[in-house]
């Protein structure tokens, strides 16, 4: 059984190994080969030759989605999750209009076709606070501007592209899960609390504390998201509670950066799942082992193994990636005796 | 850092594998490429570019005792755990002289310079049933015969090489556990009940169930032992258990089959631990997260996985050998909710 992977950055890289434990073969396509994924056994494929790499893998599956859409629509036969999900989520306009279709809770937004027509709506609509992006290609805060006042209401004015225009939440909390999905077997993640910083994550906790209702009600949406998009694979769905509710922020059918705890911190992680579920295999148990700390490492060099592992049940995962500034270098697990020390931990290691 | 692995069999693979995810890079030293490790990044070797091997590493571990001595020698300076450990290893009967020189426990044993001289030994010393093997290169019970009487002893009058004479102990159970030391920290694994039929290890039960008295031996045992060989490693340690002792059977200083579950079962796997150990780095909490069954798969073929992935809480993993008549071909993990369930598991499994 060979998997192709469209995407060969960490997602793809860490999915790879779990399935060569398994007895799984790898093909990856990306632009280039200076991906993580060369760090595997995977064969490694640039888009030129997307056909051979369609011959020779037996499904094909993403950990991207930005990758040109033609390739996309190249590989529809033996893609999992389906084409139709994938292209959902190479538009954020399309991916929250298919929320709000299919009765999601959702924040308010508008389309606008460029800069100065979004420009034109919020004043219309007197829609600020609000964020404006762009709806293809960003990720990790890319392409996103917090509109805060008509002052800088000038910054999106000469964007010449199409944009989504969301209310801006003044959530509580961000939050988010995992749900898997195939034609066997449904299972949920426990949730996990998000810390971001301009649009990257930077840490989160499992469980996170919220009430009981909330989680029912997150993992309702979740399990009737899957079914409303006909899964067969993962998906994570972020969102923002808010006065004892909550909305979809974004929904990511792939593995995710907010369940790399999952690695240490849940009995089954969500890259085994995420082959499990695309290969129509019985599902794993999402069962917490203990409250867990992931910590991203961003834009740093390799840290001193010997600190980190001074931290009692911690573990450590490197990319092998170029360093860049706030670039996901890494990041580091920890299972938490008492969940109340996620906060000096954090601390401890973001200053160091 | 390039860690440089003698043997490139599946211990390897699953130690590479495990140190990809942390960022470490492999060089991987055996007699062919056709082995396991073929399917990671690591850059293979075979026997007659040990120098490169060596110089291109910055420490050197091995996964496999029985590589030429005078390539283990040469790679003396960046060998952990020390040559010393690994030498010991190369000869059985200088394994168990050690062991009984530090006055650990150890069945009555001989040396015999062959066939016929043990033949004399075993005759001379009415010691029968007894247990002959050859002190070289035998592992998964080859080169070893079962003495039942006199009659069958003439099976060994020939042998023409070195001999260790054990006594055959009537045991009550084989169990083993796992030690893992360095310049900072020791800790000690759960212990494993181990299933053997005609010397190949079948399938094991974490955490065997014996006496606290016991228990408590067994740990002092392995840190006696991991400090008496001034161990910077792994060691696994394997037992007989009978009228509330315990005899030392053998030892392994490298990952070991009856480790396989903690790759599930534990809060630290054993190929985590080893990289740990030998790096000098904190080690891993060793805790059990539930009781965990692990099942060799022997001379099959890759089974199906829909039908090992309806056993709760099932791992699977595959070394990507060429099936041979009894060899480890892969095997699965099994996180027990109920600890007596394994007896049926491990049936519905092998009868398959």
């Amino acid at each position: 059984m060979k998997i192709g992977i469209l995407g060969g950055g960490q997602l793809g890289f860490m999915t790879i190994l779990r399935g060569t434990y398994m007895g799984f073969e790898f093909n990856v396509l990306d632009k280039s080969f200076d991906v993580s994924s060369r760090k595997t056994s995977a064969k490694l494929f640039t888009f030129e030759n997307y056909s051979e790499f369609y011959n020779e893998s037996d499904i094909i599956t993403f950990e991207f989605e930005h990758i040109p859409t033609y390739i996309a629509e190249f590989m529809k036969e033996k893609l999992r999750p389906s084409l139709e999900i994938l292209l959902l989520k190479q538009n954020r306009f399309n991916e929250k209009q298919f929320l709000l279709n299919n009765k999601f809770p959702v924040p308010k937004f508008f389309r606008a076709e460029n800069g100065k027509l979004a420009y034109e709506i919020i004043k219309k609509n007197n829609f600020i606070p609000c964020v404006v992006k762009i709806t293809r290609l960003g990720y990790d805060g890319k392409g996103q501007f917090y509109i805060r006042s008509f002052e800088n209401l000038e910054e999106i004015y000469n964007l010449n592209e199409e944009l989504i225009i969301e209310e801006y939440i003044d959530f509580e909390m961000e939050v988010s899960t995992i749900v898997a999905r195939n034609e066997l077997d449904i299972k949920v993640y426990p949730i996990s609390q998000n810390f971001h910083k301009d649009g990257i994550l930077i840490y989160n906790i499992t469980p996170a504390k919220i009430s009981k209702k909330l989680e029912n009600k997150i993992y309702e949406i979740a399990i009737e998201l899957s079914k409303c998009l006909k899964l067969i694979g993962i998906v994570t769905i972020e969102f923002f509670v808010k006065d004892n509710e909550v909305l979809i922020n974004e929904i990511a059918p792939r593995p995710h950066n907010s369940g790399h705890w999952t690695l240490d911190g849940s009995i089954t992680s969500q890259f085994e799942q995420f082959l499990r579920s695309i290969l129509n295999l019985p599902l794993g148990e999402t069962t917490l082992i203990k409250p867990t700390l992931m910590i991203n490492l961003l834009g740093v060099d390799k840290p001193n193994l010997n600190e980190i592992f001074k931290i009692k049940n911690s573990y450590f995962y490197w990319y092998f990636k170029e360093k860049k500034t706030r670039r996901k270098m890494g990041h580091i697990n920890v299972l938490l005796d008492n969940y109340d020390d996620f906060k000096v931990i954090v601390k401890s290691i973001l200053n160091n």
